[in-house]
Parts: C-alpha cells; structure tokens; sequence
C-alpha cells in the first residue's frame, strides 16, 4: 500500500461541495483499499483568506492559494478540482485542461450549452481525465437500479418520473447572492431549480432510461424581487423557483419532472421512478438506503412493492462499508465518485459522466428553460 | 323514523357503477337515521335480459326495463341514476330532466364539453335535483383536506400535484369494447385515462384549489390497435393510454397531473398533494383512510409529516360509522354521496357537484386532450 | 334467489357489535349472491324500550323483546346472536343451545374457561350450528395469511409477535361500567384488555400457528380507581390496563404478544408477523387491505418486504367486491363471517372458530391471567 | 488549530469495531473543529501479523503491537481501545487503568456483572477517562428521543418496547467460533443475543427510562449444534439465539424487549418505542434519520405520528454535517461518541456511558439470563 501513487488535488472553492469532495478524497484509500493512488490534499484555492486558511487548517490542506490562475500553473498539482458557483466553471476548467490538469466539476457542467461545450472540447483535446459530480448515480440503490435496467428486467419502459422538492426559499426575507446564497442570483447560478436540481433529476434519468428528445416545460418564480446581498438593493429575482416539465424518450417512454424549492415540508426529497412492461423501480433520497422493486412476475396473491434495504455486501459498493441492515448516508456518494475517478485512472477508462455526458444534461435544461419561456415544445 | 319519505330510484345500467350505486342507496338510512328520506330501489333498466333479471334479484329491485325511454316516463320515478357509458349521458339525462326527474349520472358529465353543456341547461331548466357521482370528495380524508384548506391553514398555495396510476391494460391482448371494456372504447368512452381517470383529479383539484386557467398536455397510446370485442376486428386504438399536463391554477399556485394504465405495480393509485406557504397535504387512494398533513408552525425539531388515521367521530362522516382505528373502504364514499344527495332535498340545496360544477372539470379534460393533440398551451 | 331459505336472526344486544352483526347479515346476499340463506333480521332483545325501538326501526327489525328467556322461546327463531356483555354469554348461549337454536356469539365465548366450558357441551349436545365472531380471521389479508402458512411456504417457524395497541382509557375521568363502558367493569367483561384484545391476538395465532404450550405474563392497571357508572362511586378498577406475554408454541417457536389501552398514539393497532425459516407475514389492522411478505427465496439484490394490496379477485373473497387497487373496510369482516357461516350451513360443516375453537383461546387468556397474578409460567 | 493536543490511541483488535473506531477517530477533527484535542493512530495490537499489518498500512496506524500487555506498558500510549472479543474484555481494561491510561471499550463491557465489576472499580480507582460504545446512543434521532424525555413533553411513561431482530444465523451450516464468527461462541462471547443486541436495547432504555427493576425472560436456541471453527469438531451451541423479557422500570412503565437472528426478512432492526400519557416516540435503525413523534395535544383531526427528518442544523450533532434531508449513516454514531469523548477531556467530564452506566446494563443481562434459566422472575 506504501506504493499507492499520490494524486495531488487542487481545490477551488470551500463551500458546500468543498467539504463533501475533500471528504470524499480524505476517506477512499480507508474503505476501497485496493486503489493504486492516494489522494493528496495539496492546496485549497478561494479568495478569501482567513475562511481559505481555515478550511485549510480544517482538512488538512497543505497550501493555499488566492487565484485560480495560479493554482492551474503550479506542477505539484494533478487535478483541479471545481466548486465554485456556476459562472466560473468553464473559465477555470479550461484553463486548466490546458494547462494538463485533469479536472473534477462540480454539476452543472455550467450555466447553459454554449458555454459548456467549449469546456468538453478543452479537456477532449487535452487528453485529461475529467468527470462531473453529479453524485446521485453513486448512492447503491441508484447503482443498482442501474444493473436492473441494463439486465432487461423491466421490459419495456412505458414511464419515468422525477421529482425534487425543497422548502427551504419560501421566506421573502431571504436575500440573495453571496456566500452561500448565489444559488438564488441567475447570474452566478444560471438558473434556479433546472441547473440545481433538475439537473440531477436529468443527469440520471439520461443514464438509467436514455435520450431525451423534446420537453414541454412550466417555470414560476413566486417571490418577484429579493434584496441582493452584493448590492444591499431589492433586485429582479431572475431564476427559476419551480420548474416542471414532461417529455419523450428517444426509447418511446414519457417523462414527467418537477422541481421547486416551494413544496412545504420536503427538505430535499429527491424521488424517481420507472415504470416498465415487466417491473417497476422507485427510489427516495429521504431514505436513500432502499430500493422499491415491484415485480409483475411473482406470484400473484404475494406480488407487492418489495422494499429493499441496500446495505448487503453484494450490492453496489457495499462490500466496502459495513454490515447488512446499517446504514450509510449522502457523504459516501462522494467518496464512491473518488474511488471511480482513481479506478478510472487505473484502468485508463473515462469516469462516468464525463463532461460529455453531462453537456447533454445541460442541453436538456436549455431545452427545459426556453420551452418554458416561449410556452412551446422544443426539441433538446 | 316510519315517516321517512320514499325517493324512488330508476337505475340505468348494472356495471361496477350500478353496484356501488345501489350498495349507496340500500345502505344509507341504516347509518345516517337523521335524513327524511329512503331510497327505493324501483326499477333497473337494461338492455340483456338475463343479467338485468340477475341484477335486480340480487339487489332486490322492484322492476326492470329495458328501454331508458320507458323508464323515464315511469310515474312511479323519482330519480333517474345513470350508470352506463359515457356516450348515453347526455340524452338519458336530458329526457329525463325535461320528463321532471331528479337526475344523478355517473362522471364523467358526458364525453366533451360540448355534448354536456346541453345536460347543465336542461337540469336547470327543468329545476330538477341533479349531481354528477365524483365520489373521491366523500373520502373523509378528502372532505377533511376540503375543510383544511378552507380554513386557511395552508396560507398561500405553490402547487398542487395529482396523479391516477393504473397498471390493468399493459397486455396488448386485452381487447377493446362491449361489456366491461368499454372504457377502452373512444367512442363509447370518448376518451382514455383523461376522462376516465384524470377527471377525478381535476374535480378534486377544483373544489379544493379553484378554477383552472391553462394547460400543457401531452398524451400516449402505448398500443396501437386491439381486437375489438363488437366487431372482432383488430382496430385503431383511440383513446389516450397515458396523458400528463402541467397547468396555472387562478390562484396563481402550479398544477401537475398525470395518469396512465401503464404504470406497473399500481392498481389504482389516486395520489394527490398540496404544497401551501404554512402547511401542505397529501393523499392516497391506496390507504384511503388516512391523512397526511405537515405544519411548520410545529417546533422545528419535532416538526414532520403527520400520519393521519382518519377515523375518529370527530372527523367527516366519522361518527357514522366504527370506533377510532377502525377503516372504512372505497363504497363508503358512494353512501356518503346518497346521504348528502338526500339532505339537500330536504334542505332545498344543491348536492355537488353538480352538473354544472362537472362541467368545468370537463372542459379541462378537453382543453387537456386539445393540448395534447396540438402541442401547445390551452385556455380553459 | 326468490327460493332462499329464510335465516330468522335474533339478535341479544343493540351495542356497536349489534350494528356490525346486523349489518353483516343485511348485506350479505348482495355480495354473495350464491348462498342458499337469507338471513332476516326477525328480532332485536335488549332491556331499554326506547333505544331497542329506534335500533329496530333504523336497522329494520320486525319485532322486538325486552328479555331473551322469550326471544330463545320464540318458534320463528332460528338463530340467537349474542352481543351483550360478556357476563351473559354462557346463560344465554345456553338456554338457546337448549332450544335447539343456532348460536352465534360475540367474543370471548365467556369470561373463563370455567364459564365457556359448558356453552361448548351445550351447542355440541344440541347439535347446533355454532361460531364465535373473532372476525379479523376475516380480513382477506388475514386469510391470505393462513393460505400461505398453510401452503408450507414460510417454512420452519421461529417467531410469532402480536400487540394490540390502543390509547383510549388513559384519561383517569373517564368512568366504569355502564353501556359503552363495560368493558373497564370487571364483573361484566372478565378482564380487560386480555379477554377484549388480547382475544383477538390470540385466536389469530392459534388460527395460523397453532396452539401455545405455556406462558409468561405480566398485567397493569395504570388507573387505580375510576368513578363506577352505575353505583356512582369512585370504585377500584378490576381490570387489566395492559398485559404482555411470552409464550412457547407447540411448534417449537416463541410467541409474543402484547395489549395496552395506554399507547399514547395508537387507535386500534392490531398487529402481527410470523417470521419462517424462508419467509415472513406481517399484517397491522390500521392499514387493513395490505399484508407484507417477505420471501428469502427471491434474488438477494431485490429482495425486500412486499407490500401486497390485497384488493384482487384472486384474494380471498375480494372477487366478490370491487376491482384491484379499492379498499374494504372493517365492517367487511362480519359480512364475511356471515357468509361463511351461511355457508357453512349449506355445506353442513361447521363455521370456524366454533365455540370449541374459541375455548382454547379463552384457556389461553386464563392461564395469561394467572401468570401474571402468580409472576409464574402456567400451562395451558 | 495546529495547537490540538495529540491523544494517541492505541487499538486491540482489527475487527469490525476495529474499523468503525478508526473511522471514528480519523473522521472527527474534520467535522468537529472547536475540539481541542486531535486523535492519532498511534498503535493496533492483534495476533495475527499479515492482518495486523493490513489494517495498519490501510487506515493509518503508525505502528504494530502483537501482545496487548506490550502495548499497555508504552509511554506513547494515552488511551486503550478494546474492540476484542467480549472474553479478554476484562484482563486489557483492568491492566489498562492499572497502567494510567484512559480506556474506551467496545460492549458489552464484559461477558458478565461479576466480570465487569472489577473493571469498573479500576478505572474508578486509577481515576482514567473511560467510556462504553454503546454507540446507538449518538444517532441524533436517539440523542433528540432523549432531550424530549428529558423536556418533560411525554408525560407519565407507561410503555417502553424495544426489539433488535437480525436473521443471519438462520443457515445450519454457519458454523461457530473464531474470526467472524465469535459471537456464535458462548466461551468468547458470553452469550447470545443478550449480549451482543439486547444490550444496545437496554443501555438505550436506562438511558432514556431510568432503571429497570426486575425481569421475566424467555430465551431459545433453534439450532443447538453447530460445527466448531477453532475444534473442528461439531459442538453444543451454548447461546441464546432468541431472547424475549419484560420488565418494571422504577418509574413505574412496563417494558417488553425481544431480540433474534432468527427474524427473517430483518437485518439489523433496532427499534424502540416510548408511550407518555401525553406523547410517543418511535425510532427505527433500518431507517435511522428519522424520529416519529405523536402529540395529543395537536388538534384532533390534524393529530397523528409526525415523520421527523433528524437532518437540521437545530438538531443534535447535525450542524457538523450537512444541510437538510441529507443522510448520514451508521458510522457517524462513531464519530459522534470520539467527540463526545473529546469534549468530555476538555471539559473534565465523564463521557457517557462509563463503566459505571454500562455495568447496569450488564446486570440487566445478568438477571435477564438467569431469569429465562429459572423460568422466573429476577430482581436486577
């Protein structure tokens, strides 16, 4: 194990995703030992410097950084890892696929098409490794949904849904923009519920039940004007509050997708479910540890929901943590999406979703956000 | 309680509707004692002998008819209750207004708006008692969800979601037409889920959150063509297997709806939820007698989703029935409807829905499958 | 149907299991059209003029009596049910019995096996039909339940568990004795929640896993004194509050139940699960409709706890209902019996449970009782 | 942060606990920065060398130790973690304190009362930290269960039930003892399911109910032979495969408490549930972020069992984590007690549960034993 290869990592940003990606590359080599490299801690990178020494001091970072730019410059990193608001994700990912790096970023790719695709093709025509955090397709159960649409068993798709609701912006009070709020400032953000949370909905969706073809969306925004806490001023609300949509796959399924941030009483209740000739799957991010398998096959008089608890070791990534029955949380997607990109490393195969894959979600939420404008169908 | 008046029923039709009609008028006065009238079961009328002889014997009907024409010019006729389907409605309840009776039909009104505006004007004309037999409202968790949001607990509402999900015509050897599979029929149905299913939602979404302004629809026939029972040819398949719409409900709250018959593992799965700025609520056919309802304004670190059993004297129609924990099952609600279509003659008030309540929720149902039809935003 | 054998029904007691009894046998020809009887209700017996009067006229009675010596006298009898307090069963039953009438009654047969034993060798040495109304046999999830013990699927049994929960009695104002409140006199109950719930777990398990060898108890009476009802005194309260068991199973497996009228939460929680060497039931009474199976056999990656909605028509006796997905309610059970007790006199085989079947229970109560007194295992 | 003062930790034994206390260890600085002192894997002592190295190189440790006595004895030593069988639970603690050095041992703290004694008195008497890892305490579900107990909201407690039920033991074919499988070994592990599950049941009841005064237990072993892994030889199997009791709490509450591995269709279900006159607790492990809560004081028709998603920053512990809906797992119990015990040392206070707590649960097993051997009832 003293020969592990050390992968030096070059985080920007400390927020949210700063600690759930530093958790995650602190913790792989103690649960997936058989990796041939280490994750090294080598510099944090954020403007400011008391809450960037901080984390630092924190996690264990060995060095800091102010710029970006000169993060991407330094030879002792392999890796630059982003989680910064939306609106710097190309400006940071290309230069640093230039510059060699591979790069990590978190989802979404950015804030529309356009400005994605030219981030695809840096990292495509440097030749580097690159992956995008869209996390939820490593939580067991969404990985072994995954096996049980490849292996057939549900027959043909007739449905698939999804939805992700959240509660948490329903106060006029809160302002937006700022550390920890630029999810709410269309600017930083792009959009509102399409490019946080749809996105998620999408990015899975496209990987257990293929292409979308065209969509047909409603957006609201509820609260008009908040107070925007880079100005001090009552601003336009430009994002999205809720967003809802249905859809064709190109496999012929229909799709239904909601999202808001003003469903009372959900947290963060991300759900979906396929519906096919044979079977049916469903799956909860409340309680992320069980998978909801019906299966037209069993016997009649006995034939139900099974409710399945995703914590034996021949489930996805379960040999790694503990015993059957206990549970694991939201953090450990991270620490799977880590061991993935190392393996991936290994065995010289791209880390899914690459940045291609996830410019298709950015495409579907385009399509999502004009569709919604022009009060029309478009196709994605 | 020998006083009691006799209201003497003339049923049309002896399908699943006719069953849970007469189950309706043959138990009511033994559960609500209070009302001044009582149900007679004067005369079935249907076209097969045998089976309208059998229905009768069973049920104890004091006559038969075959003829609809026959029996609305009965004397001994108070009630015309049409059970048969939806492409007869109209005609049956406009003789049978004009012949001066009291009028009950089965949902939906008729198979367009247009074929049902004709029924409202001529119960209405003719000063008849009429209702349309949306029997989800006489849920007592549904009424219960009716009083919530009238009190206002909800405070402002974000959205309302419903959804009908069945699972019975996924085999495409399932035939289509005549006795029991009418409703696969277009024209004796009119059309698919959306008015088979999707109008109970919409009637619930109506009397619960007010008027629909506008929808987006997309709808699908998974099958495209089926034997057909009448003609015993394999022909064009013309109803809707599946439709969902996203809508603007008048209170500026955003609607989502869907239903379909290919949703493997669901038999018959009426789901609805309302999200308010203060509380929301959720429902569902499956456990029918309960509630769920969230409050914010409970502590927070205690504050969650209730479970709601709801089957206490306290609660609507309750005290009519058992003891606390003791469920009660989907005829109810058609009990509960003749209860409450027997105290409004004897208050002189209308029973709802009534036909001119149906009517709204028929003409989103066309607005929803003009949608649809063609790709594009629909007026209400 | 017009050539049906009238059942003359007299019915001793007018309480809450007079209405499910009446309304069981007004129903049960409209369900179960192929029966041979017809149960008619022919007379009500209670002591108060005015309350059996207006329970005749609601329900439908033809005649009344205020003393059941001159109901079990009456030529144009041909069963007596009894739903009084359980102090007068054995009296009544037999002197019925003697009269060579059917007997149906309300359970516990008696308060003691002492007192039950001689109902037993009254109905057999008359030779007449005879059940007890432990209706939750009834359930269709319940006989489903003891269609897939029988079947052998489950396997070597380890465990059963049974608890009735309830919170209806912890207020310390709520009196003693008297209609709606005999059950917390001990003089006419017997016990308390031994003979009133515990009854119920007990003839369950029985029914399903055969009989129990010994027990081990503990009882409570949490409310020390209650004001009596009929003599106006704050009297010591005889009954049991609460009573939890272990036991042993002639099959070799471990039982435990338990009943409480003080569970703050729960209305009327009857639960149990059966756990097999390769599968386990679990069935809970607030939820009625659902059983859940879990079947050890299925693939280990899908293998989870089926909720099975028991709404099919190839569920016992959901054929003779409405269509999958809709729910029966409480109230069902007693049709149920009904039926099969009229079906059983077509087939002249008895009706279970028969009072022997229903003494074994009471035996079970008594050696449960005396455990708890003696702090001693008791045989059987 | 650099200042923290180091705790060297040395560990006996690599097994499952092994790695939920490294993990523990490593894990809790990054998510507790405030604590002033800083865990270091200073040693791992166990037999086996190749497997001792393993686990060294893969989570961290700085060196290796093969004898426990060695490891006691070194200066670079500040705490003794014992994650051995439950057999050599007593010798290392003892020889620990003896040695000064702080002791966290894995539960039960030993096979018996009279083994444990004489630990809890050297720890006492050497006046060292020590803590007990009955870890369910730390689920912030369990830790809030006990903040509302302690406010006083439940009222009189009169019910408090628990159950663990597993099913892995099932197969005849696993065989006994050694690595793995010591828990099967009476000599290595004491007893049954007593010890290893009942006793996580009974430390979090006296937690949270106050003691428990005397016991009436059944226990079974289904399968009583079973292939010896250390002999080689078929043997005796000498524990409880079941075990079920009730119990007076000194608060005047009756308790019920089962535990199995012969459950099939349960992993690890660890569940509790408190009834207070005026409100109700449920916990569940299978599920084990959230807490049910009912209120009768809530308005009666809106009253029923609140679904508490424990993921808030307002709830206990989960300010360290994430944001809201979020899951953590099972680990995080480990965590959680490390930082507690962290704090305890900053503070100058015991961490519960010492020795002390933890020798009362083990009396409880004690007297729960003896009682199900006696077949009567035992004082604690």
């Amino acid at each position: 194990m003293s020969e592990k290869k050390p992968l030096n990592i070059g985080l920007v940003g400390y927020g949210f995703m700063g600690r759930t990606h530093s958790n995650g590359y602190k913790r792989v080599n103690d649960f997936f030992p058989d990796l041939a490299h280490r994750p090294v801690l080598k510099a944090i990178c954020a403007r400011n410097e008391e809450r960037r020494t901080a984390f630092a001091e924190q996690w264990g970072f060995e060095s800091t950084e102010s710029d970006w730019r000169e993060l991407v410059k330094r030879d002792d990193i392999d890796a630059i890892d982003i989680c910064t608001p939306n609106d710097s994700h190309a400006e940071i990912a290309i230069a640093a696929a230039e510059a060699g790096k591979m790069v990590l970023c978190e989802k979404p790719l950015a804030r529309t098409a356009e400005e994605s695709a030219p981030m695809v093709e840096a990292v495509e025509k440097a030749g580097v490794a690159n992956t995008v955090w869209y996390n939820y397709r490593r939580v067991p159960a969404v990985t072994l949904a995954k096996q049980i649409v490849d292996s057939g068993k549900l027959g043909q798709i007739f449905h698939y849904r999804a939805n992700f609701l959240q509660d948490w912006t329903i106060s006029a009070d809160l302002p937006q923009g700022g550390e920890g709020l630029w999810r709410l400032d269309v600017d930083a953000a792009g959009s509102g519920v399409t490019g946080d949370l749809l996105a998620h909905c999408i990015d899975t969706a496209i990987w257990l039940n293929g292409s979308i073809s065209d969509v047909s969306a409603v957006t609201e925004t509820f609260i008009k004007e908040r107070q925007h806490t880079l100005t001090g001023k009552v601003e336009k609300v430009g994002i999205d509050d809720a967003c809802i949509f249905h859809c064709h796959f190109a496999n012929g399924s229909l799709g239904l997708f909601e999202s808001t941030r003003y469903a009372r009483g959900h947290k963060a209740l991300y759900t979906f479910e396929i519906n096919g000739a044979d079977a049916s799957i469903r799956w909860d991010l409340h309680d992320l540890n069980r998978l909801e398998y019906f299966d037209h096959r069993d016997d009649s008089t006995t034939r139900g929901w099974r409710n399945v608890h995703i914590t034996d070791g021949d489930m996805p990534y379960m040999d790694k943590w503990w015993v059957p029955g206990l549970c694991i949380g939201y953090e450990h997607t991270f620490v799977h999406q880590v061991a993935d990109f190392l393996a991936s490393l290994d065995n010289g195969t791209p880390c899914n979703p690459t940045f291609r894959d996830a410019l298709e979600t950015t495409k579907v939420c385009d399509a999502v956000l004009a569709s919604a404008k022009d009060r029309a169908w478009k196709d994605v």
